[in-house]
Order: C-alpha cells, then structure tokens, then sequence
C-alpha cells in the first residue's frame, strides 16, 4: 500500500498551561489531540511538534519529513523564531502542504503565505456557527454534506482580510448574524495552502467529527504529489534548453 | 465632461403584468424604476428595453450603443430568443458589461457565460438580508461600508452553483441561518460580468439606498475602458507579427 | 489496493477515416492510442467511445461508469448531438472530470463549460514548442521539470479567448515567436476541467512520453473525490438546517 | 474636471549613480523620465522619490497623499528600510495602487505582498520580446492591440514563482524561446497591485511608446475608488449591527 501521509501538528500549548478549561478540554494539549483524531486514519501517520522544544520543533530534519504541517497558535505567535517561520515558508513554497487552524489566522506563517493583514471580527460568547458547503464534491469536503453545525463557537467575522482565495469551500454564518469564509484554499510555490477557522481553546471544537473530517481530508488534499521543489533565480544562456 | 455611460435596464416586464403587489410597487415596471435612480447620476444615461418589444429590445444598434446592461428575469427565462441571448453574449465577450440582478441567475445569458447550472436554495418568508463587504475598497463597494441591512427579501442559499468568482465582494446571512455570495465579478472575454443577488418582484428592494448604490457603482466598473475588442480565430504565417 | 480510475477515451474519430497521415500515426485511431498508453498504468482503466456509436458511445451508463473523460474532436464538432453535450456537461458539473486536448477547445462541451467563445490563432508548418511549467509540483506536471520540447507542433497563439484559469500550469512558446497557456485548469460545480494543447491529427504528438506523461497525471488529478453530486434548486423552509 | 491621479515615482536611483550606460539613458534617473512621461497625460500629476532621500522620501505624508506608487529596484533592494517598506505595505492594503517595475519582482514590498520568493530566470543578451495580450479590452491594455515587440531586452523566463495572478493580462516570448507572464494583476486588502515585467537600466525599455502606454493605463487602473479603508481587528457585541 501507498505511503503514509506524514503529517505535523504544530501546536503552540500556551493555553494548555495557564488555561483550565483548555486542560480540561485537552489534557494532553490540543496538538495531541488532533495527532490522535489523524492516527486513527490507516494513510496518515501523525507526530506533534510544540513552541517549547528546541527550534519549536520544527527542525530541518522534521520539516524535510513533513507532508503536512497543521498549526495552531494563538498567544504566542510573537513567540515564534522569525529563522524558524522563515525555514517553514521555505519548505511550504516548495512543497510541503499547511493547514492553519482558526487563530492561526494572525500566526508569522500564515501572514507572510497572505501578503495581507488577515484581520477579522471575534466574538466570544459560545454562539451557534453553521458551515456551508460552497464547493461540492471539493476532495476537502469529502463525506460532508451542504453543511454542518457547530454548537458553540468563537465567531469570527468577515472582512476578513486575506487575498482573494483560490477557492472558497465553507462559509459560515453566526447565530449572530456574521459571515465568514471558513474554508480557503491557495498555492504558493509548489505548496498548498488550506485555512481553516474551526478550533478553539476553550469550546470542544475539536471534538466535533466533522472538523476531524474536514481537517483529515485537508491533509490527503495538501499532501505534496512529489518531492520538494525549489525554485531558482538562474541565467541560462540563449538557447539553453535547445542542448 | 467625459461621455456618459450608456446603460440598458433590460426587465422581462411580466409580473408587472400579473402580479399586483409588482404592480403596487413598480407601477411603470422594474426596469423603468431601476433607470430611474441610475438616471439621477450625472454621469449615466439610461434606458430601458423589456422582452415584449421587436428582438425583446435588443437590437444589434441598441447592443452596440450600450455600454453597459442590466439583466432582470424570472418567470419569461425561456420566453427569451436564443438569437437574441447569443446576440447579448457577442456582446459581452467583445466588451459590453453586464449586470445580472437577483432571478437573472437562471436567465440564458447568465448561465450561458458561467457554463454552470447556477442552482440554489430559495425561500419567500421576508427575512432580514445583512450583506458583508468581502472586499473593501472595491469599486463596486464606494459609499458602502463593512456592511448594509435589508429588512424583507426572498432568501438565496448555498450552494450557488457558479464558477469560483474573479471576486467575491459582498456575502450575505440571511435571518434563517443560510449564507451566499451575494456580489460576485468575472471577465469574460473583454466583458466585466457582474451578479447581485438582490432585487425582487414583490419586496421593495429596488427602493433600498444602499442596492442602488450598488447597481449604479457596477454601472462605473462595468463599462467597457474602450471600444468592442472581438476575438478571432485565425491562421497567421510564421513571422508575420514582424513585418 | 484502490480501484482503478475509470477513464473514457471520446474520440471524433473522423480523421482516422478519410486522412492517410492519421490512418498511418494511429491505425486503430487516435482513441486507441491514448488508452493504450494510458492502461500501461495500473491504477488506470481507459476504455474508448467514438462519434459513430449509438449515443457517440456516451451512454447515461457509460457515463456513470466513467471517472474521467478525455476529449478530442476537429472537424465534426457540429455533429455532437446538443443532447449527449448536455448528458457530459451534467456528468461534469456533478462531479466527472474531464480532459479536453488540443482542438477540443472548439468542442461543445469545452466552450459550454468556458462560458466564452474560445477562439485563438493557430498555424500548421511543423513547428517546434516548448512547454514551460508555470506551477511546479503541481499534480499534473509529476515528472516534468521546468520544460519540455515537442519537435514538430500545429502552433496555437494567444489570444485564447478562456475565462481566467483557475490554473495555468503550462504556458508554451512556439518557433515562430507566439506564446499559448497549454496547460489550464477549472472547476465547474464539482467536477474538474483541464485543458491541454498538445495533439493533433497528423504529427505524432501523442507519442511524445511527456504529453503522455501529462495526460495520464491530469486523469489522476481530475478523478472525483467521491460520488456524483449534483446541485439543486430547493425552498427549504426557515430553521430546517437545525432539525 | 475630475482631481488628476497622484502618481508618486519610486526610484532606487543607484545604476543611475555606478553604471554609464544608465546615465546616458537616463541622465536625470529613471525616476525623473517615468514621471515626465507620465505628466504628459492631463489626468496625472507624477512626482518622484528616491531611496537616498530621508525616509526614502516615502513618507507618511507623502503616501497618504499617493492615488498610485510604481517602484523600480535592482541593486539596493536591501538598502530599503524595513519600516518603510511596512510603512507602503500599510497604504497598499488600505487602498494605495502600486506598479511594479521589472526588477521590482525582488523588492521587499513586492514579495511581501505576494508571500512567495518571485524567482525567475533572465539573461542579458539584449534579444527580442514579444508582449502577447492575454486579456484584451483589460482598462490597463487600452491602446495595445494583440501585441508589442521590444528589440533589445533583458529575458526574464518561467518559473516565475507568484502566486496565480487574479489576471494574467500580457505574456511575453523571448527569442530565445523563454516565456514569462509579463502583466499580472492582484488585489491586496484594499489595493490593487500591477505587475510590469518590461523597465532596464541600460536597455531603452522605458522610451518605447506602447511601455508607456501600459504604464499610464495601469495607474488609471489602480488608482483607489475612494479614501483609504483601513481593516481592522475588532470584537463586536452580539446583535450590534442591528443597532
């Protein structure tokens, strides 16, 4: 059988340790959490890297292993190592597929992929969110239906400023009445880029089966095809390719 | 001064005939109350053709004398000669723009220049629209800011069945929980398409300050920048864009 | 292991019938040819349907059946029956890839799906082209790297009168000094759209290991996620999502 | 008569300095002769800046009184001050219009706004380009009919690593048989972002008729629709828009 897909779960696991309901919701932080929801997928063979180990542990060695990197930050993307967010922008334009994660939004790393401020609206008072399939039958869609619903969610509303998506699959509106793209594809380089506004700190989102569905497709979807590749600035002679 | 724009408010001009809450609301028709507040601008000259007339009012000398058309119909779709649909694609691809308002969805130009069914969900229980700039700055968008309100509308829901657009400026909620990309661009050919989902037969949407300013800012934006530019196929022989 | 893709081959076959430079590059046709190459693969199961078949071999059932269809047509695009255009266009929007090559972009299919006329320039003196990659890593240029040459060439010039691809994965530059997007991707509703230049009826283009190469990686990419999903037009009444 | 576009002509202004044959050219810099060019239409007012002058003469006063910044760099692109570079970044997204210029494609806002490394090949043989219009009718290619040649240029090829412009309007081959996506268009934010291969320091590139023209159109093009609109990060009560 194929490869597995090797997937990195970034997580920051600063709540986890000041924030009792994230402990309580995530004992094991939510990093582990969803390495453990991927592992149960026979093609997907997931580890977890965090902000504390040393390189945040996203050495060259893990990332040139990575397929798929998920991140999830929060209070902490101050934190990270500008060398570091740098060596993974690298690996991601050559290749290495990157899911972001609800308020990965404002991380180093999904700024710099954007060129744009990536603001947007929040509110935090446990509201209902529904997601609205706009592109059916999308390979990160896969076993979801028109929509799905999340109980209790931090809104998050537009304008939400990212560049043009390459694809919007999900819109969400709030029980509040705030729309959002929720699902938001691009290529940079030879890698692909998939957001994702599902998860939360305090609200069980992770929990919900059909973020778990959508966040595994996501991953078979960013999978590279191939190995990496590096784009060049080079001066070939006339002719060159004609040799 | 600069030329005005040429506008043709295209309206079937059918529930005018039978629906008397249209006839309430739009006594001299849809398409004579939308020219009417285009033709307050000082910068627009609008006319109006409807469906009833010779060639439905679109003959090859109105065609070519308009700058931009505005597209409304709902329940006559297949009342519309295809000569005369095929007369408006020319038209379009060659430089004309086009404003495709509300039930123009299913027209035979609309879906014709998505290559798409165009389906989507629908309800008529007055709701409350709040329809979210997705795209500040934008051309379209002057005078509107972050968001505008409509009381009473017919519904549209996901999934909207259209090609991913150029741009997805405005998406509205709706009181009921749906979500859908209300104000959407495309090119096609050397043609600026333009769909706006509100506009309704028996709610007074057209009377909305902020729908008109809308359909009068893709008036602006629609305009072709210059004369028809048709495309061709043709058989050059080697060299001859030297000579 | 997982099932085979299942690819119709849709061939005009009409050269085949009256052209002796076609009859002698592709004996049993040029649709032949294509799956023969393309069932060197073991995860690809190609079967062939030609114009003169009952339902030019384009069964509901055939149809069903089928993964992903490639498409060549020239000079008998008229005589595609509007109804069987209309049975693939269905296919596609709901979920069926489909791969159009080289002179398919006048095809009815093609340019219904495109929404645009689809005219460009094109010259027959047995040019050289080389296809330059515009997307590296992409799923359907594995094993190209940065270019590729085919010696003797039908030139096709810009302008392509397209909708913006959603993809432009190869843009190529001919002899005599013309450029051409080659390689372009779409989605319509939930099927997959690649377009691709190379072919022709009487060089041997498809011999070319690249275009082959090519062809069976964009089977791969536009294979469905899934089973058909096909768009409605409902009026679902208020709340019925939270049921 | 409606307000003239502020133009505001970024200039390294450092080949102009070191390299004779930029002198000859250009003896008042770059800057200076783009900016006359420019001031010879009635709807623009072009001023210039350059990076030795304080701030880079890019000011807060001075960008927040810019429509329109076109930039050039090539040897001092390191030389930009970070903050200054943030300082453009933050008037692009909040509606600024900005012009990249050849070189351009390394600077740090241009590859801040598209968020991957803008490689490229090139080649300085001074051979021939043709610049083929992929978008006719497109606002910033008024003018341009199907083509232009420059005689002597640099050759810039593909892969040129951006992300999928929102409209690839020009492509250009080289006669060494290189192509390059020549004119591309993006949003960010609020702005609009034009991409304009053509511009040397020692080629007369700046001097062809149809360079200008496309220069000039595109700060037609870009020039913001209305006062700057900044997005912003904010957390709005339940229900406040109804307010």
């Amino acid at each position: 059988m194929a490869d597995k897909i090797r997937v990195t779960v970034w997580g920051e696991n600063a709540h986890e340790k000041v924030t009792a309901e994230t402990q309580k919701l995530y004992p094991d932080g939510m990093h582990t959490y969803i390495a453990n929801f991927l592992n149960t997928q026979d093609d997907i063979d997931a580890r977890t890297s965090v902000l504390d180990e040393p390189e945040h542990g996203l050495t060259e060695e893990v990332l040139a292993g990575t397929d798929v990197l998920t991140w999830w930050g929060h209070i902490a993307h101050g934190d990270v190592d500008d060398a570091i967010a740098q060596r993974v922008y690298e690996h991601v334009v050559s290749g290495m597929g990157i899911i972001c994660l609800h308020s990965a939004h404002f991380s180093k790393i999904f700024t710099k992929l954007m060129g744009t401020p990536c603001n947007l609206k929040w509110r935090e008072v446990a509201e209902r969110e529904v997601l609205w399939v706009t592109r059916p039958g999308h390979e990160i869609l896969q076993g979801i239906e028109d929509h799905f619903i999340i109980d209790h969610v931090e809104m998050y509303g537009e304008f939400f400023d990212i560049p043009e998506p390459d694809e919007t699959i999900l819109i969400s509106s709030f029980e509040g009445g705030e729309v959002f793209r929720s699902g938001c594809t691009w290529r940079r380089g030879a890698g692909k880029v998939f957001y994702f506004r599902p998860g939360h700190e305090t609200y069980p989102v992770f929990y919900n089966e059909n973020v778990q569905k959508v966040i595994t497709n996501a991953c078979r979807w960013a999978k590279p095809a191939g190995p990496r590749v590096i784009s060049t600035c080079e001066s070939p002679e006339l002719g060159w390719f004609l040799k």
